[in-house]
């Protein structure tokens, strides 16, 4: 049977993730990969859990844990996020937070919340590509940002209105981005407020990697300095999604977002309609652990992945070729490679596979227009040292014999 | 700060939930509540899910429980699955199964699959709330939906046209269906089938309340007969949404999606993009339990609930006055009153709170066109039997006094 007549024209813009489909390829024995951009599973604190689903179905409170619940989220999680938000200079109260499904359901939802077709969304060229999959549904136009002001928001606001919509918001995320590792320096955040206020648009900042900095200088979310400049969370135009996937565990899928009241309120319209609530259990667990083990993890971390990301550099510094180039992140998983202009890294990909046994993700897949072919995306959390040299000795020794 | 003009249109369908509105008003001491149709949480196996969230913790399988994992759902967990289906009649594998954050997430992404802004869904007068909110999203037309024939095809189709869409689906909730109780006999899910037939539509059936049978005569899913008809679930139009909401738990928020592998794909691309996949650890433990005790834990409920259900059609017989008349369910929570026609149900939530500490949810709010002025739906799922008895004395001296 043919369905093809039955599903909504936004269906002909979701497409399956690309690395998906590269993941698939990475399932044989001796495969070195830096393609999934995942947590190293070694380091999750089972034995925390186990201890927090136990309370969570002790008998004082497995009524609770196993039934129905608000759609806002369970309180006490709200409040530790309150908390947590607070460190990082964000002045918010339970109110100004919403669990979601991950950070993945708060783009979805803030995409639905703000997208009527041939609206423009903001985003980086190239942006994680997750973003650009729960946007696509809701039929935007993409335009590049840009917060250096070599564009003005009149420009912006006119190319957005030519298509017959306007600039809903714009998207990043600040620190260690996915794909490219890089962070955006207080300037430029300062530079984006401007931007979105003139443009009377939100921003969505996506700070799933926040936690991970190894070094450098801390620089207060984006949301944490529009307060500042404003005074209160009520007058901000800043949404900001977080993330337990890249600390605790992606397992529970579970995430937040935290903004002005007026829009967490109609986040919650969307989630009370979009599956009632986030598991009630899981909720209860991951504030158990957090409240008693977040810190302590979160520096453990640290020093994993911080040594990995050491490994790669160094081992990118001695063996690439020249004309190669990289970022140097100080936090996340990703480093960020950009060959020659004439190299694919699609050709790379398949040879490095093939040949050597080595993986990583093509950049192409991050960029809206489809350019970016000669960059790629290497993932340095799920490798040890050892095996980070000899991934990248093997890459190198590709990119070399194709140059 | 106002942010109405950076809402999309569709947000302007989105209402709080009127249920949800009430059940704030429920929470004072001494209150007798028909209104949340929800589990009773004092049977909940919570022993069960403690043993098995430990199971999915031990060393050998707490990095899978807490790692990301694949959009479909966890493979084991949708091998139960298809094996309970196929003890129903729908021939099926794993992979015309995906599973979803409850049964409200399906609802939801079939709404998104298959609604453009115009297109015709066709529901019962009244239907789910639940499915009302998460449709209005994709902005529909609702049409009354007939399957006795008094309505045909081609004028289903041509009001459909008229409003510049066409008919996506017909969507109901064939057994003891929320909010009335009412069962579709094979006529007329056989007759469903004609009609979507004729209309090249999909039939989208609500199982939620499926295993919750106490008496009378099964009744094949709506799938299943048109398997039986057709061949091959291939060659089907039906996606049949199960849910383990009233049956193990509602706070893992886990339910499916059973149908043909392109409806199934296309819902994994909704996924991919939505929330990723449903919590790992949670599919984990909600295998175990369904595996080892969900026959006898539903046995639990059925002798739980059919007594209650007995005691509240007991209650009515006797005690309610003349010209008020409800449904006789044969499983699931709920019975359906309707009131004389000049009686409104809200009237008599306001006096029955105030004055009797009694509440239920007046039946408009699950009418799409705003009818239904003169029904109630009362659930029997959450009070035992005396509670009951006291609560429908309660309810009937209201409504005495007020005709």
């Amino acid at each position: 049977m043919d369905f093809q007549h039955v599903f909504a024209r936004r269906t002909s813009r979701m497409k399956a993730s690309e690395i998906r489909e590269l993941l698939k390829l990475l399932d044989q024995p001796g495969i070195i990969s830096f393609a999934g951009g995942i947590p190293d599973a070694s380091y999750f604190p089972a034995e925390q859990f186990g201890a927090a689903y136990q309370a969570a179905l002790s008998a004082e409170t497995s009524a609770t844990a196993l039934q129905y619940s608000i759609s806002e989220g369970y309180k006490p999680l709200r409040q530790w996020l309150a908390k947590e938000m607070q460190k990082l200079g964000v002045d918010c109260t339970v109110d100004n937070i919403m669990i979601t499904s991950g950070s993945q359901q708060a783009l979805d939802y803030l995409g639905k919340m703000l997208l009527s077709p041939g609206d423009t969304a903001l985003i980086n060229w190239p942006t994680y590509l997750g973003a650009l999959g729960a946007f696509n549904a809701y039929e935007p136009r993409y335009d590049k940002l840009s917060i250096n002001g070599n564009r003005s928001a009149a420009d912006f606001a006119a190319a957005a209105e030519a298509e017959g919509g306007r600039v809903k918001f714009a998207y990043l995320s600040a620190d260690f981005a996915n794909p490219t590792g890089e962070t955006v320096d207080q300037r430029g955040r300062e530079n984006l407020i401007d931007l979105a206020d003139e443009l009377d648009c939100l921003i969505i900042e996506d700070g799933a990697y926040q936690s991970l900095r190894y070094d450098g200088e801390v620089i207060p979310p984006i949301l944490a300095l529009e307060i500042a400049r404003k005074g209160s969370i009520e007058d901000c135009r800043t949404v900001y999604c977080g993330s337990f996937s890249k600390t605790l565990s992606p397992g529970l899928r579970i995430g937040w977002v935290c903004g002005a009241m007026p829009l967490i309120s109609q986040m919650v319209l969307l989630k009370q309609a979009g599956d009632l609530h986030v598991s009630t259990i899981n909720q209860m667990a991951i504030n158990t652990v957090a409240e008693t083990h977040f810190d302590q993890h979160v520096a453990t971390l640290h020093s994993v992945y911080s040594v990995r990301r050491d490994a790669m550099l160094a081992a990118l510094e001695e063996m690439m070729p020249k004309g190669v180039s990289w970022t140097k992140p100080e936090g996340g998983m990703f480093v960020w490679i950009t060959l020659p202009a004439h190299l694919e890294a699609n050709e790379v990909f398949k040879r490095a596979l093939e040949t050597e046994k080595v993986a990583f993700v093509p950049g192409q897949a991050f960029f809206a227009d489809g350019t970016g072919k000669n960059t790629m995306r290497l993932a340095f959390s799920c490798a040890d040292e050892a095996t980070i040299r000899e991934g990248i000795r093997r890459l190198s020794s590709v990119i070399k014999g194709l140059l």
